[in-house]
């Protein structure tokens, strides 16, 4: 199988995403039979093209696009053409089997992501999103959506990075009820409060995160739990189906005043963390949180060192399943928007329905 | 589809199968269009009976069969006659187009189980099996004859119960090397340890796990590393391509004596822990190793408590990813054999070979 990839956004993620193409060539021919070629890209700095044969990861990788902001990759003998029109007209457009979404996010609207994912699947092309808005904001529509088309909708990498959380749940534990989850899931907020735990000020503990780049230039998303609730969403509306949005996900004692007290009061040997649950109610439906929580040692939680992430899902046929990131960053979530295209070949592969679960 | 099984053994981890397949009877038919039946049946106590049309799990887990020891399940107007052969013979004869190995394990020789499995398979079933002797034995030799015959070998329960860690690597890490890894994976040594850290002594503390039903009635198995490094074993050949056998594992510092000695020594806020690890080596061989580790509070291991596992894959794609699994037990073993079965339903409608990795 030969798949034709369209970038829309190609920052630290798109560009970790090629290198991880490249590296990984041989192996996906040897072992799922499927080659990779990129057909067009469409960045806000570097601005777009398209081209009808695809160029190949290495081609893309060495062309030095987008970080050299040519407009076109420079690769010999192959025709990429300027395209000069709109991220929604790109998803239209580009002669792309996959279109991979990775712009920015925009949290409390989950636009423009959602119109470019709902675009590309009205097209007919397969979505793979890094960007948790679309899921977060119109999952319901846009499952219907790809279902309707027959395409793939895939989005690994919206938590935890690439951490194989939705194929885990999708492709390893059949007729399994996610009763509930509860984790760590902004490692900006988990790096804060573990470097704060070692006497420093959360200024000084946000200026690092912001040196380590996992951190943006405004922490304010991060601290005050709107990451997580948009984290949450996505795996309620996902693994437990519900219906949320993430202003319905509780969100207290965030954010720097909450912060600096709780550390204040903190006992020897607790810990401090943002913590995410939800919960099935008595009535049936989904309730969602994020609060800064003072921990036990003993809870699992406690001890995620600054840039690690945990989630644990409460099932009806394992019991209590948690997974746990080592470090993330750019190129573990480039590994999961690799294995959701290795998941729609499999899909394909089979002839068997996108989208079921 | 319809799959027929045989049950080759069947103690709580067969008997909580039957359950579970009951239970979520209506979930498989309809997520996966699989329903299930039974056609045979061989366990030392209660004796053998072939079907040749399928019982139903309801059906079978009514009829009381094998606790009752009646020798054919008492199910109405449905022809199951007496088997009173051996189980190589069962697992020839029995009409069934999956053979599920649930006999008990001899760890230095993984036989009659190997045995079991190779005739099954020779025979064109596929084989489920939650005992690690063939896998620690015999996975090269049973994974060829698997190909050639074109039918599955799956083996999710033989480490952590049925967490996914199999499934887990196959379907949703694709192209990624699994260079190490490092966990706690015997949970009566983990109990042990545990309940002698709050003062216990061992024998009380094996009593103890005893009357829980995780230790065996000699628990020299357990203590001196020899289950951890048949799991070891499993994972080595399985997720490393290695070639071990059980001897071929390190085992230093285990047994009653070293853990009292070593508690003796410890130190406030450590934690003894059976540890098991595999590296790739220089030279490209797989060395594993179990020992007997003081670990700081801040290691992911120290803090499991007396029958969680947990198992760290370092990868060349996603960093270390942790798996752990709360209180494990049939039902968690149970799970890990409909994966199997759930998977090979997968791979059937796929109509993709069997094997591929």
């Amino acid at each position: 199988v030969h798949l034709r990839l369209a970038l829309l956004g190609c920052g630290n993620v798109g560009r970790a995403f090629v290198a991880l193409a490249a590296e990984k060539e041989g192996e996906l021919r040897d072992h799922y039979g499927l080659t990779l070629g990129f057909t067009g890209g469409l960045t806000r700095s570097a601005g777009g093209w398209l081209a009808s044969t695809s160029i190949t990861a290495g081609e893309l990788a060495a062309s030095g696009w987008p970080v050299a902001r040519q407009a076109v990759p420079a690769v010999d003998c192959r025709a990429a053409e300027l395209f000069e029109g709109e991220a929604v007209a790109f998803a239209t457009a580009c002669p792309a089997d996959v279109l991979l979404e990775l712009t920015s996010l925009e949290p409390l609207s989950g636009e423009p992501a959602t119109s470019h994912v709902r675009t590309a699947l009205a097209a007919g092309r397969h979505v793979v999103t890094a960007n948790k808005g679309p899921i977060a904001h119109a999952y319901r529509e846009l499952r219907a959506l790809a279902d309707r088309r027959g395409v793939a909708l895939r989005f690994e990498s919206t938590v935890m990075d690439g951490a194989p959380i939705f194929n885990l749940a999708e492709f390893s534990l059949p007729a399994t009820r996610v009763v509930g989850f509860r984790g760590v899931l902004n490692s900006t907020s988990n790096y804060v409060l573990a470097a704060m735990a070692t006497g420093q000020s959360l200024e000084a503990a946000v200026a690092g995160a912001q040196a380590l780049g996992i951190a943006e230039a405004n922490p304010a998303y991060d601290l005050e739990g709107w990451d997580a609730a948009v984290k949450a969403t996505v795996l309620a509306n996902v693994l437990m189906d519900a219906d949320l949005r993430p202003a319905d996900v509780s969100r207290t004692n965030l954010g720097a005043d909450a912060m600096r007290a709780a550390q204040a009061s903190l006992h020897t040997g607790r810990a401090l963390k943002q913590v995410v649950e939800a919960r099935r109610s008595p009535e049936g439906t989904v309730e969602a949180a994020v609060r800064l929580q003072t921990l036990p040692a003993a809870d699992r939680l406690a001890q995620l060192a600054g840039m690690e992430t945990a989630l644990t899902l409460h099932t009806d046929t394992m019991g209590d399943l948690t997974l746990v990131e080592g470090e993330g960053g750019p190129g573990q979530t480039a590994f999961g928007l690799l294995a959701d295209t290795v998941s729609i070949v499999r899909q394909l592969t089979a002839g068997g329905p996108f989208g079921e679960r």
